[in-house]
Formats: C-alpha cells, sequence, structure tokens
C-alpha cells in the first residue's frame, strides 16, 4: 500500500492527499508534525534530506519527496494530467510557476502567519516582500483564469491541485481575494470535483 | 526555427540556452533585458503574464513560458529525460527543489548582488533569508552527490541543467563552495558534457 508522510494543516500535503482522494487510491498516512520537529529527527532526514513533507513511499518501498514530483507521479495515465507532449508542458509551467512564484510568498506567509506562533515577529522582515510577490502572482493567475477554466485546458489538472492548496487558503496569510473574481471562480469550479476533499480530510483507517 | 526570449546573463535564461546547445538545436535568440523594464512592455506581457524570462516560441507559434517546462519540453524523447515513470518523477523532484529551495535564495542573492546596481541596499531585508536557506540548500545537494555522480540517474538529465545554472555561479551570490566538495566535483563533471557552453554564449548568428 502506498504510505504518505505528511502534516494534516501543510498546504504541501494537502496537494498529495487530495489527488490519492480524486484517483481513489487507499494509503495510510504518518503524521509528521513540522511545528514539532519531527522533519529534523535523524530518521526523518534519512528519507528526505531536504526535510520537507510531503513524501510518498511506493509499495516497493521507493521513495518520493516533493509535492509537484508526487502529483505529477501518481497522475501519470490519468485525466489529471494529459498525453500530448506540449499539453504536458503546459501543465509543468504552472506547477513551476506555483513553486517558484507563488508558494514562497503565498505559501510562506500562511505557514507563518498562520500556523506558527509568533511567526509575524520572527519572518517581519519577510512580510513586504510576501505581500508584493504574493499579490503578483494572483494578478498573473486571475489574468489567466479570466479566459480559460482551468489552468491547463478545459478540465482540472495537477497544475490545478498544485494552485489550489495555497490559493484557497490565501486569507490564512493575509491576502485579500476580492479584487480577483476568476481566481475565486475557479476555486468554486475546482472545489465541484467527484472525489474532492478539504484540507483536513484523512482517510479512515481500520480501527 | 525556435526562439528564445532571453536575457544574456539571466541563469534561468542560460537553462534553455544550455539544453538548446546540448541537443544541437539552431534558434533564435531575442534579448530581453529585465533591468532595462523589457519584460514589463505591454507587448512581453501579452506574451508572459508573469513578465519571465525565458519563454520559448515553437516554429508553429505556441508559447512556453518557465525554464523547468521548456527544459522537460526539449528534453522528451533525448537521453536528457528518462522515459520509466519513477526515473522521470525524479528529475521532477530535483527540478522542484530547484525552483522552490534553491533559485528563490542562491538565484535571488545572485541576480540581485552581482546584476543589479544598488541591489544589496535594495533587498537588505532579505540576505539572512538567502544565506541561511541557500546554504541549506547546498547541504542537500551535496549531501545527495556524496553518493550519486548525477541528481537523478548516472547520466545528466534535465535536473543537472536546472541546478547547474545558479549553483556553479554561486559565488557572486556571496556563496562560498569550499564546504561543498561534492558539489564542486559535479560542477567539474557537469562542464566536460559534448555541446557544454558557458552562460555568456550565444548561438552564431548569419550576418
Amino acid at each position: 500500500m502506498l504510505k504518505l508522510y505528511s502534516m494534516k494543516l501543510s498546504a504541501n500535503s494537502y496537494k498529495a492527499r487530495l489527488i490519492l482522494s480524486l484517483l481513489g487510491h487507499q494509503f495510510q498516512l504518518e503524521e509528521v508534525d513540522l511545528l514539532s520537529g519531527d522533519n529534523r529527527t535523524p530518521a526523518y532526514l534519512a528519507l528526505n534530506p531536504a526535510g520537507q513533507v510531503p513524501l510518498l513511499v511506493l509499495s516497493d518501498g521507493r521513495i518520493l519527496p516533493e509535492s509537484g514530483a508526487i502529483l505529477h507521479y501518481l497522475a501519470e495515465g490519468t485525466a489529471l494530467l494529459p498525453d500530448e507532449r506540449f499539453a504536458r508542458a503546459e501543465v509543468l509551467r504552472w506547477m513551476f510557476f506555483e513553486q517558484h512564484s507563488h508558494d514562497p510568498f503565498i505559501g510562506q506567509a500562511r505557514f507563518w502567519l498562520h500556523l506558527v506562533r509568533g511567526g509575524r515577529e520572527l519572518k517581519q522582515n519577510l512580510l513586504e516582500e510576501w505581500e508584493d510577490r504574493g499579490y503578483e502572482a494572483l494578478r498573473v493567475m486571475n489574468s489567466h483564469l479570466a479566459a480559460h477554466a482551468f489552468f491547463a485546458g478545459e478540465a482540472p489538472s495537477v497544475a490545478d491541485i498544485a494552485l489550489y492548496a495555497n490559493t484557497h487558503l490565501a486569507d490564512e496569510g493575509g491576502f485579500d481575494l476580492a479584487p480577483f473574481p476568476a481566481v475565486r471562480g475557479w476555486i468554486e469550479r475546482f472545489g465541484r470535483q467527484p472525489g474532492f476533499v478539504p484540507i483536513d480530510w484523512a482517510p479512515e483507517t481500520a480501527p
């Protein structure tokens, strides 16, 4: 069975839980609490030297970190990842945008301001950068979504999963989505998929 | 013919120029000087709303931004991207690591400290974050490279191209590679590939 190392409130971990649910996979969940340093133990660093969640363990024991790589791996051969070469590149375009121009600002803001006690004081020097570049990412998304139902093609793909995770919680990082109607419409559309689950969902486990 | 919008001294643009050279593609180069705001003109923003370089234009006019998506697209079907599903996921693992945990610190530091006049003063509030997280990325890379010749498999892939671009110039962002012998060895190995070109290379164009 697949095993996922994940933190319940982490948006990057949510991406992996969400695709596992959308695809109907059974999996075992192992909670890694970043706030208690579970990701800095020698045992965890041996699995993932970058000390991050999520981390997927395949049934044969092979290990895959990085939410984007996990999404791509699991989506292969499903409707969440097109087969055609250029269409795949467009999915990756938005997944790289998310990791480079979105998560480091919108995701970091939510993590430190919403999840970490005293995070605002600890990261005071970064707040302006997060705000400027986070709103810039929302502008880019809104301009794309004004003309497209989803990020790559007319149906949800792993690019939407990647961008949904932190965007629908952007208010927890202090971002106001009111000026971005196309983003708000996409959030609603995305949440209507069969198999959709919210961030605090966990699979039922045998007693 | 392929056309690449690119900035000569940009490490993200270099990734695209380098793979085009490694694969022996002919292409037309269009310089976009971020420092003069060439990327903020309405014409350029119409091509790429994120206002970034590189940007690849295919011979049929289709447009692909994001260095990672360009690398992946061009590498498809070549030795720089494996065919097997898990091997591909491992390549993407390191490409996402680069965009999320490496470029935002090592790449940003080089850009602002080396390329932008007065950048150190403008970005004073970010220097400590860049240093901490940039060295953390180098530690992760060094630990992986201590046991592997390249990032994914035993031959160079697009993961190595992505990580090479900013790493071999890390000193321009104030990073000292002396404590990372495995990284230094990999930089040397990587540069010995047939078709390798340095960052300031441009294709010869007809007179």
